[in-house]
């Protein structure tokens, strides 16, 4: 299955061919490519190159280990989730090393490590799912996550699965097309709400 | 110029040769190279799809608007930022539209936005510089960004520069390393702090 991006200015393929499935393949990830994964996400620049990002990971390798990260997300993605080979939980650091003051961007550099991963990822032909859905509390409190550091999301990964495998509530998921606003809507300039006269 | 990471583990050249140049050419952006950035953008995941990202871009075709964005940026950033043509402030919305409580997630999300810009822009043999040194306060004004959204990160894009051509700080600044924490730092299995069997 392919689920290409219908865009309107040409992107890289590995932009377009991007998606979240809901349906992942039993096969692991082989080692490599999971710590390919990683230093991916290690070279993402960030705020004074301060890194804030960590990650959690857990494989369906050690199986009780696997479970304990399941349990953090919340039921109604475990169906989907829980068929990915590799969870993760990516963790921001709150406050710079530099000087202790706070670091507006944590969150956001995780996301700038995490766009880094999912691009690496396309390449490989792995797919990652990222989920808000998961409890904060319990994931702080199962990982013992000082307060220094906020967990940020819960994300599956692994290569894709047979359409057919799934549910039919599942595969309409997986099928359904991707959609996202039109570009008039975030661009402006000179001014907040001004549209783009690139456009 | 060449920057590649020294990786320990092997990633797509698009992720390996990325740096935060401080030396942009003169040579503008065309339009639908700067338009495909966005369109990259537009395709990120996000938190129950909500695309919390808007971007402010002034380039130099618009000498006023540019100067205007210049000015937002702080004084030891406006050498280098001032050699791109083009600028932008990434904004992001800090509240669900589905519901109105608050999207924990609005920075990531804009991150992930920014890590498929800065994946497009690199396959196009453009470079992206992203500063948090920009008066926010400020740009929140001059641009009259509502307190429903916050100016996340400054970024100058264009292409490269000859070396040559800056000066004598900025060339060291350019020729030095890049560096990253070993993933043994970040990569943690079971418990927070627990190094990954992985590695």
């Amino acid at each position: 299955m392919e689920k290409f991006a219908e865009t309107s200015y040409p992107v890289a393929d590995v932009v377009r061919k991007r998606w979240s499935t809901v349906i992942f393949s039993e096969k692991l990830i082989e080692r490599e490519k999971l710590l390919s994964l990683i230093e991916a996400a290690r070279w993402a620049s960030s705020c004074f190159n301060e890194q804030p990002w960590s990650f959690i990971v857990a494989t369906k390798d050690d199986l009780e280990e696997y479970a304990k990260m399941l349990d953090c997300i919340v039921e109604g993605n475990r169906e989907w989730a829980s068929t990915a080979p590799v969870l993760m939980i990516s963790v921001a650091k709150l406050h710079f090393d530099r000087n202790g003051s706070p670091n507006r961007h944590s969150y956001h550099d995780v996301g700038l490590a995490i766009g880094n991963m999912v691009t690496q990822a396309t390449e490989m032909g792995i797919h990652m799912h990222q989920m808000g859905g998961f409890y904060l509390d319990k994931t702080r409190e199962v990982y013992s996550i000082p307060e220094t550091h906020d967990p940020v999301a819960a994300i599956a990964l692994g290569y894709l699965g047979e359409i057919d495998s799934a549910s039919e509530a599942l595969q309409n998921r997986e099928k359904s097309p991707r959609s996202r606003k039109t570009i008039d809507k975030f661009l402006f300039s000179g001014k907040w709400g001004e549209v783009s006269k690139l456009i």
